[in-house]
């Protein structure tokens, strides 16, 4: 049995930060140290995620020195390069990010982003897993950058992700976090749609340098329409291109790329977002129309795209099983 | 034909200004002659309210001292109370408030209340339209209270409404306003389900004073459970009470009571919700189980229960058709 | 004041043939002879259409023989063909059908269908408003087609519609009738997003042959995504294409063609789709991103989308303004 | 560490078939020998439960002959008592139902039932957990029996619950099984609410006697309005009645009944009904107002209110821990 891994979590009391909690409760080799949360110091955790109630006493600290084997930062973007340039973290420990601080930086085309001395991993295990493996700092990937890379990876490792690239995708709500906005409003957005960033959704850059990582003489224009949806929970993505695979080919190349991958399943049924809420899988789904490749791409945007593959990261990293903790019931309906 | 009606609303940024302003503008006799807010001043109608786009140009005032044959105040509870104490308004001009300021006093058992020398009629037509008719001042009621009088007036009328009576009922997220909290945020409310208030709701003052201007010997205790539900629009109600009165007995009653009240309506189907939602009806239904009447009461809460009650009662002040520009096509879906 | 047009409807039952009620009893102009519904027959309209409760007595009949001057056919794709070769309708008698039956046939290109001696005009006001004003029969449109139509007709119009179009559309519930499936049943669909008839969607072709007939010379390829999503009503289509316009030129160009339909608005606010739901109204909204003009089009499905649009064609054929009966309060919430 | 147990369903393609499979797959000691379906026989699991894609390779069989050591009956009620007369379960074999054929019958007030020479005891562990971990056959708990008797469990066995009980409860969508109904679909149930068995839910017969159980010389009416919400998972109860307890009497006295019961929790949180969903809890929250104390229950239908306390019944029958298998990651969104 792996020993126990001392955990810490900056930024405990949003939607990330509650994710992750729920996850290392549960985890077998995982001890949690504390929880940081400015704004909640000092109150219990289940006071905030009161679905805890009956699981733990803990709560939310102050400070975030006590000494980790992990530190996982949920403090929000921007906040967590603030945080690292304010406190001071053992060079022994890990750290997990979850913001987008490190995720990218200008004129780098290999997906490893150094600041300030540190050198950050971009944290999808399915595009490089053995880097992760060595990592000192995990950069977690965005939600959306998570379903879209799943989509597109297969290609762009074999260097036919060749022509302009067509998304469109709809996400829940807590996609947005935990902020009050007028578009967070229950009045507003049930039984509502809307878009946002169109075209320019900040995820477009890190998809685009991992897939230069991989073909890094081919880069195809990629357009993104993304849709805000009336549920709370997961991403659902379509994206298509012209390809010259035939469906066949296309859907041996996928399985092929994802089949040592636990949670990346590719799948000849129609899928529908709900298959997906509550764990940490990603569904993949290929159709052929004509000269057109299709690929579906469902996920958490909770947890394979924020919490849950931040500790897949950490199983990496602390070399478990990368399922570890990670089997869940989806919540199905 | 009817001359026009010159109207002003003050606080017409929120949920019941902005029902007003859709109902008002279908209304054929009224003109509008300000919209004023004081967080929107100076910016179009249709930014705060995007579905009047194409319908009018009209844009915030700061001032509301306009002369207009009637004014309708939108400001929110506490807020109606400071705008009349702190402007003038001509003595000429109706008044037709839709907070809580003017609904209920203590020591009175009559449905009118009396401050700084004006006389608020309270608005409930099925209660006393005529009163209403020859009215200065109106004070609307409250969305809950406007379902549970109407589950509950032909009883105290008859003064049969003698034993304790169990309320129980679920509002939309619009019964609590625009404004941004934990519990109107998507995230939390889509799905989700609460009680607040329990036993305890403010409405309960101004039905019991209602009753007791009925039934002046019989004050029954009424228990109410609010719930808050996942869903924007309606007030679902169940009431039930002890009664000796038969199915068919009670169903008579109640017929009989709203035969002349036109948006008050008896069925003997059981009734759901979205029946109502989008139009000023009341539908309700009774059963009778055991010695226990069980009446249902269904409202849209920003229509029958805020800005439709509001021109119902301005078409009676004025002389017109009760239901003149309140035929509306139910959303049904 | 126009004479009073008697209409009658074969499908009253289902969701078109519903909002069709909503709208002839609020229409001015309009005399209901009969509401016919096979599975039915004999019953109160109010026992399929529960918010009618308080307006009608009227029972669906089994025939649809009664001497009309319009008709409405709600009965299903199929089935109006059906009932046109199998029952007599006077020659006077002007029908408007909502199916798929009449609105395209292989090799023409013309917006005008003819089958069986009659010929049907395609009922798109924006299109064709002129032709539809001497109609003896009309098509009515298919609600994506609606949609999809309105966000690229002023293009093609131009004959600058000469790029690859890409569509993503979510449709409500109400789309697919109210016929009970697993893809209808509340606990699979709330809360869930998925996609069907990908690249397929059958509205396709009707939407190629109104751009065929305003330019003849080009027709661009058009790939179009449909999603199902977690609402009852409304239709959201994001539509996009390489444009030399500039965004003034595009939004001149748009605001010029609409100015005198007075339901489709072109608007430079952020549009979200409750704007549009329980309206007539088409709300179009522009953006430019590097080569792209992208256009947003929503529309409630049920109104501009099927019977709004239908009382819309009416309207037009026996001479009334186009609005009449159909300025109504959206739901807004 | 216990050895295997080997389970077999009989109905699982169904919602309540579907969680157990779910948590059947997860749990620690258990190995799935058959699922059997009549419907979806020979077909993959997943195709039902697309949740699992990627989990289990399993198909549904025709039979349900295959030796196990505890058979779940998902069946639907009737079914289970007509599958158990027309089919051989070998002796030994453990027998789970979700039904509600064997929770209840004539006559009886201790919570056991008698039927064909078999032995049901009423599976509600709180009630009386050590006749379970004896028992032979058990008769699982209905989801609205679940979440009321845990309301007033602790009340009688003091022998005080003695004045008549008012209790509302709304229900999601699962509540009513997989099968399609006009109540079911989606563009009726969103944003709707209704009742149904009002004052007779079948339910009320096993909660009764259940307290009569723990009571046998009181008996107090309980009057019941079932809800229909619009959302898809969870029971959210409000249970009232006069009692003399102070509040601080009363959360001591849940507490001290609760405290050895790993899943049923009092807190003083105002709860909400997401922070159950996808666990096996049951939070209760006490308020007094006046003489008044209210009790609010909630619980996961498909999970305390069926799957999840089949599981915790099966965990006590075998010996094993009571929350092997059902420490699961709430929803929370």
């Amino acid at each position: 049995m792996a020993a126990t891994i001392k955990a810490g979590i900056v930024g405990g009391a949003g939607y990330a930060g509650g994710e992750l909690l729920r996850l290392l409760f549960l985890h077998p080799h995982v001890e949690l140290a504390f929880v940081q949360s400015r704004s909640q110091a000092g109150k219990l955790v289940s006071s905030s995620h009161p679905d805890l109630l009956g699981e733990t006493e803990l709560t939310f600290s102050a400070g975030a020195d006590a000494p980790v084997d992990v530190l996982f930062l949920c403090a929000g973007h921007g906040e967590a390069a603030k945080f690292l340039a304010e406190n001071k973290v053992l060079a022994a420990t890990k750290i997990i990010d979850l913001s987008q601080d490190f995720r990218w930086n200008e004129g780098t085309n290999t997906a490893t982003v150094e600041v300030d001395g540190r050198s950050f991993v971009y944290g999808l295990p399915e595009l490089q897993r053995e880097r992760i493996k060595g990592a000192q700092h995990i950069a977690n990937p965005g939600c959306f950058a998570t379903g879209i890379q799943l989509a597109l990876l297969p290609l762009a490792q074999q260097n036919i992700l060749t022509s302009e690239v067509h998304v469109s995708g709809i996400t829940g709500s807590t996609g947005a976090g935990q902020s009050l906005s007028a578009t967070s409003h229950f009045s507003w957005r049930t039984e509502n749609v809307s878009t946002y960033k169109v075209m320019e959704h900040q995820h477009l850059r890190e998809i685009k340098r991992s897939l230069l990582s991989l073909q890094p003489d081919n880069q195809p224009d990629i357009h993104f329409i993304p849709y805000r949806g009336p549920f709370a929970r997961g991403i659902f993505i379509t994206a298509y291109l012209k390809s010259e695979l035939s469906l066949e080919e296309a859907q041996a190349l996928y399985s092929d790329y994802y089949k040592d991958h636990p949670f990346t399943i590719v799948t000849e049924q129609n899928p529908d977002l709900k298959q997906v809420v509550n764990t940490n899988k990603c569904v993949l789904h290929l159709q052929k129309h004509g000269e057109m490749l299709v690929i579906t791409s469902i996920i958490d945007n909770l947890l394979k795209g924020a919490a849950g593959q931040a500790v897949q990261n950490m199983n990496l990293v602390f070399g478990l099983d990368e399922s570890t903790g990670l089997k869940l019931k989806a919540a199905a309906f």
